[in-house]
């Protein structure tokens, strides 16, 4: 029975309850112990799968991350103006954030006190750098406003953006992920003063 | 001896200290133990001036909330066109975020399990409430963008300003308060985009 039992878990099923467990409790404040009970199967079946919970951050941040980092792949993040390839990379953070929720929601609360959560924050600082870097090509540009120093101005859209973490909840009542991107896009672009 | 201590020993002072192990170790976190620890003085010199940790808990947070109401009922934000009303208050939130940093950190990580939690979370959502109403109005007027829901705006713009507790530090070197003010004014209202 317990071989049935662990058989049902793909390391995809035992990440997802992992992750919901850390966004609840902390990553520190969460024990092999609380993910065996989370997940319905015993510890030595979650180590079947991983070496331990640090493994399992990993992987969830790396997912986050992948995402992330993918966006700068697309071709209208390399392609065009730099204005219009950070407005591509700030719609698409937006609903990279929604679709990979629980794990950008993670990403974002890594404090640094593990090897993996210092390699996190690094990755973290590294994208942020990549956004800030296009936000400086499009200052050059002449087409974003140069009286908002631009560490400052990626600050300030990052903070805007990763706040929907707190708030956005996937009920399927509420707004989708194209609707909120959209209105970051005309926030963060024409701001709200009309005309 | 003791006594000597424990009268250098101000509410004042015992509750910045309090904020500032409330913010690094979570309010559930902190034990009076960890108080008396890090105010150096005994628990029973604690009890000397509060009755536990949940009233150091509501004075910290009533400070944050006493200066961010305080906003509404200054001269700008009560007359004159919405927007302009508007623009006063998001300036002001940021002046006042920074000037009693730990004491708004600490608001905006309050979750919740506590009576004086759930009261702060409710006043919380009334000043949101109200500022939304502001936005609202300014709507109404044709000033502010309609093609952005109100709640939906409001949140996004508290998100951006709510963020600098995230990464400000008054370490002298950095920018001003009114700098940041300055930035997020621009932004919210007119957007990264030149001209």
């Amino acid at each position: 029975m317990t071989t049935a039992r662990r058989d049902t878990y793909t390391p995809e099923t035992l990440l997802s309850v992992a992750v919901r467990v850390f966004n609840e409790r902390g990553y520190d404040g969460t024990s092999m112990e609380h993910l065996s009970r989370a997940a319905g199967i015993s510890k030595s079946s979650i180590y079947h799968h991983v070496t331990g919970k640090e493994e399992l951050l990993r992987r969830a941040v790396s997912r986050a991350l992948d995402g992330l980092f993918g966006i700068l792949d697309e071709e209208p993040a390399r392609v065009g103006r730099a204005a219009g390839r950070l407005e591509h990379v700030v719609r698409r953070m937006v609903e990279v954030l929604i679709a990979e929720l629980p794990y950008v929601t993670l990403l974002l609360r890594v404090r640094g006190n593990t090897d993996t959560e210092r390699w996190a924050l690094e990755r973290r600082r590294e994208f942020d750098h990549r956004v800030a870097g296009l936000m400086k090509e499009a200052a050059a540009d002449g087409d974003i406003r140069g009286d908002v120093e631009v560490r400052l101005a990626t600050r300030l859209v990052f903070g805007m953006v990763n706040s929907i973490v707190e708030w956005y909840r996937p009920d399927g009542r509420g707004m989708g992920e194209r609707e909120v991107a959209e209105a970051v896009v005309r926030l963060v672009f024409s701001g709200l003063r009309e005309g």
